[in-house]
């Protein structure tokens, strides 16, 4: 999957300030309260799949219902990691690259292959 | 922040998937382990946030220390979030977007107006 | 606040487990699974606390209704908390006592105090 | 897993509030920072299970070292959620005790028997 021909997360960024903007809430998104937002947001995402199997969980898209609600749920999580990137100034396709390339030294592929002591960041 | 001239989400996506294959860690990303990943680094950026005021927490950044250390923690999110949507099938920037246009419906500006009863998702 | 003249964390603990047991629902309460369900309920007492300031927090109890829900999702975080250190053979006041005893030393009282680097745990 | 003969949840409350007060930490323990570094600790439980089955998970207290950091972070979990409750004025067993309650005129052992739908609080 990769997202369309839209304008990414540059645009939905600028979507998300306007949308903050028009209702006055900047004065509630700070980055503390915004991370809090998040992780609440990941908590219902957890629910989602805290009953199901892992092999379960990795077929979870095929029923409408449960799929459309883990849909809803990672597009909530990536609101608020988006909008918190933003007001911190954080580019997060850029900072998740760095992170990538620190984890990529780490982890070596001929050490790493198959053993997911912690994986990919650790 | 916008994200630069980069590939965007796709690209990160992409590069994920390649990192996992070559150390065979597919295996271990089932959405459900998955899920517990990123809740397991939300939780970490949490903890660079927790004694800070709302105040302090808006200038973070300025804290070339903890500033670098809260930008890390993001990328980490966006690792797993990146990583999880593509095992479901489930793109990352429409899911927000439809979920945004849904808010929009349940938030129309002239009622939500400086108050953040739940924001932006709720 | 101190547990009434109840059977305290030893009777609660019993309680789940007869809950659970007459549901059939020991099969569902792995570690992973409680785990998870535990970092739910968390998410949803931060999504009562996200968009509070520090102070409108602690006064929330004031309020019936936040208070009502407060109290509810500490019960739930608790529920999940002690199933889990049921299921793990962990006792629960004996692991955060002796976590506690770790603290104490690793933050001496002269060098720490005023100062939450990070505490109690860190 | 009974609490032993010790003061339980009680005499953990009041511990833990000498241990703040001693280090003026009582400043930086509102309910909104404490409920962030109950779901810190919360998220490090997480990273400990994230990459095992559910079936491993259930004997990961076999293995002394990850035994034990799963331990120590269900230590930390219980610190920070006994704190937490301690400033809102919440009796813990009593709130889950009540929150049980609930669960039980929900979840009619008759109907629900085996089927996990969402367990035991939903």
């Amino acid at each position: 999957m990769t997202s369309g021909g839209d304008a990414g997360v540059g645009g939905l960024t600028e979507a998300l300030r306007r949308f903050a903007d028009e209702r006055d809430w900047g004065q509630f998104h700070t980055p503390k309260n915004l991370a809090m937002a998040l992780a609440g947001e990941v908590g219902e995402l957890l629910a989602e799949l805290q009953w199901l199997t892992p092999e379960e969980s990795a077929t979870v898209m095929a029923d409408p219902e449960a799929g459309g609600r883990v849909r809803a749920e990672i597009g909530d999580v990536m609101i608020y990691l988006v909008r918190l990137a933003d007001v911190l100034g954080i580019d997060l396709v850029e900072a998740a690259t760095d992170k990538l390339a620190d984890s990529a030294r780490r982890y070596p592929v001929e050490r790493a292959r198959g053993s997911a002591a912690k994986a990919p960041d650790a």
